[in-house]
């Protein structure tokens, strides 16, 4: 029922590991040359539960920068045998080096997690996204050689093969990407094959965020089970947490890294179930250890103990970036926490948009919301009345009440490339 | 010196080992249910020395073509963990099964043939080939980490990315496909530097036949070492055979494969040394062993022995496929014979064209060479002699004197994609 031990071990034991790990964790990261100078004067000794973790110094993506390509190595570079790194021919890359056994760490890890959402040796995966540096690819390869499953390095492109393999060899678990997933279901379609004879039961759909609606439109169109899961290159890639078979929430394994949700502004952790920037750590990596690492993900842990028997704590899925931050009368807010109430409202139409204006002393938050032409009816105490529901949504998500404006499909206009939601005015008007 | 004793076992010990294991690969190729069928009747016991493999049968692609998916697989397909396949939409493909153990017993062989021409655990490779179900990615890859070498998986293109990782992270060895490696020789000379200053001393150029004039234009274009390698995805994929530092033919590693190489019309084997079609037995593979697979890829074996002390023989660069042979007079000849021949003289141009005609009861060659403008001069004598020495040295290695007419350079046309250089005008005249 589970990959290993770990995942069920009691809490007391697990913090004991934590604290234990972050010890040797601070010990070899001070044989690197950034945290030799960074973590001067702290003593591993100092560390007594994971808990203590709040005493050490964050570490950002412009530190990585800084220190490209090897300040943060604790180990001479001839023991490391792989490198990641980000994409992107300008400014400085972020680089990711491993041993061979923080590879093996990671392979165990990623088997481990494609257990928990149900792959089991006897299926076969198709990997579709590219390899390369990019982590997702390599990560989940090994992952699945690891657990011992027939491993088809497919690779990104080319959907007519794709389907052929997966007919041919009855793949049963597929790696793909959510934006790619509802365009190869229509593929499937056109192929002229229904979804529902098609062999798979599993999607792995992480490496993008989406909503909780985009899953369930995977899952409806290709006829599957989707589970979504997190990683970044900088603690491995994939694999640092996923969702079980239940798909509450995403385990992040805590024998391996200590994660932390903290308030962006202050630095200090949010209360218990709160929406946060994730701050990772990693506990059992020998060649670069990261300690600290402000992420800029938005989630939360999810409260409550999962019905699956595993002990470590549940991530929600990602609600945006932590540079996407809004601050209106002292509250945090997020677009994706508008979005997902908006969306999961039925009378809601495709566009929207959020304008945040001065009004004498005071700000407030307009909110433009596309309806549906169904909705847009005539009956003003009911546009009086959805306009009014809407409000209330969001305040209960967002703890500030909005003015919202109803308007007809398409009157909002739409951004070239990546939508614009936000608009800023204050101060401008 | 050598990655593994066995590259230099004693010959008499080393096929006493291979008579041991093909007894070994038969009786688990029996297993599955083409070799039942195919081997009915033929027991291990039989074989006493690796010569008595005269005595199997021949394995063709057409075989995994009609045996596909599973038809050769000796375990059940919950044993394996990795699949390769040859591309393609149209058509049946071929695929190779690895398990667990077929992937180390690769992975080993990889880093030994990366060890014999030079690579060491403190060496940097980039891996520029893509990864996927061409086994080239994923093999190189495998191999590069095994040596424990740090090892960039940058996958094909973006050569601006490539150039700033070469010199971030100071790589030494480079996996290249060798048309690539003109065109990136060129490209490194365009963006501002002397290859003399990359850090890079040795590519690794195999996956594409080439010349060895190709060989040498690469090693002064890149200013580096580059290295042949033979491979295909029915024998695992690359590290089927390697050179060594002296560059003087690839080892064969003969402790995983026994190699023959045969006269593919009649099946028998050519006199040592002698160029004819290579036919290829693994030896250690668990899953999804061959028996006896012709390859099509003409070779021959060198004689004598190699000055690095391994005991395992070397084959040539491959001179072509054996679908290519001609047959005049009763000799089989390969176009790359002739081209070859031909462009190790000075006074011979870019394009040349072989025609096979009828003169009665009697075959003829004629060979058309376009000769340098420099070469082309007035003097009549100059020609005839320069014709004769042409006809002469075709003739030593063919064994058949052509006709040899000399043309102005651009004078013979140039086909539209693959180059034509055989036209068999036999009975069509």
């Amino acid at each position: 029922m589970y990959y290993d031990p770990v995942e069920t071990m009691d809490r007391a034991a697990l913090e004991s590991l934590q604290a234990e790990r972050l010890r040797q964790t601070i010990e070899i990261a001070k044989r690197s040359p950034f945290y030799a100078e960074r973590l001067k004067g702290l003593e591993p000794g100092d560390i007594k539960s994971p808990a203590n973790i709040t005493s050490l110094p964050f570490t950002t993506k412009d530190d990585l920068r800084n220190q490209y390509p090897h300040g943060l190595l604790a180990r001479p570079l001839d023991d490391f045998v792989r490198l990641h790194a980000s994409s992107g021919t300008t400014g400085t890359p972020v680089a990711v080096f491993y041993t061979q056994k923080d590879l093996d760490t990671w392979a165990d890890l990623m088997a481990r997690s494609m257990y928990c959402c149900g792959c089991r040796k006897s299926d076969v995966l198709q990997n579709t996204s590219g390899y390369g540096l990019f982590t997702g690819g390599l990560g989940i390869h090994y992952g699945s050689e690891r657990l011992g499953m027939l491993t088809i390095p497919a690779g990104a492109g080319n959907t007519k093969r794709q389907i052929k393999m997966i007919l041919d060899h009855q793949v049963t678990v597929l790696h793909i990407i959510p934006s790619f997933a509802l365009y190869f279901a229509q593929q499937v379609r056109e192929a002229g094959y229904d979804p529902k004879d098609m062999p798979w039961r599993i999607a792995l759909i992480g490496a993008e965020p989406h909503t909780e609606q985009a899953r369930a439109k995977i899952e409806q169109l290709m006829h599957i089970k989707a589970y979504n899961s997190y990683g970044l290159s900088e603690m491995n890639g994939p694999g640092v947490a996923f969702e079980c078979v239940h798909q509450k929430g995403m385990h992040l394994w805590e024998d391996a890294y200590i994660a932390e949700v903290i308030n962006p502004e202050t630095g200090e952790h949010v209360a218990e179930g709160e929406v946060g920037e994730l701050v990772m750590t990693t506990l059992t990596r020998e060649g670069m250890p990261i300690i600290r690492y402000r992420t800029r993900d938005l989630t939360r842990f999810i409260p409550g103990e999962c019905e699956c028997g595993r002990t470590h704590r549940r991530i929600d899925r990602i609600a945006g970036r932590a540079d996407d931050m809004m601050i209106l009368k002292g509250v945090n807010i997020y677009p994706m926490q508008i979005e997902q109430c908006l969306m999961a409202m039925p009378e809601v139409g495709q566009n929207y948009l959020i304008e945040l204006v001065r009004e004498g002393v005071s700000d407030q938050m307009r909110v433009k919301v596309e309806i549906k032409d169904e909705y847009f009816v005539e009956d003003m105490r009911a546009l009086q009345g959805l306009q009014k529901r809407i409000a209330k949504n969001l305040c209960s998500e967002i703890l500030v009440t909005p003015r919202v404006e109803l308007c007809q499909s398409e009157s909002i206009p739409k951004a070239q490339g990546k939508a614009v939601r936000v608009v800023d005015l204050r101060g401008k008007e």
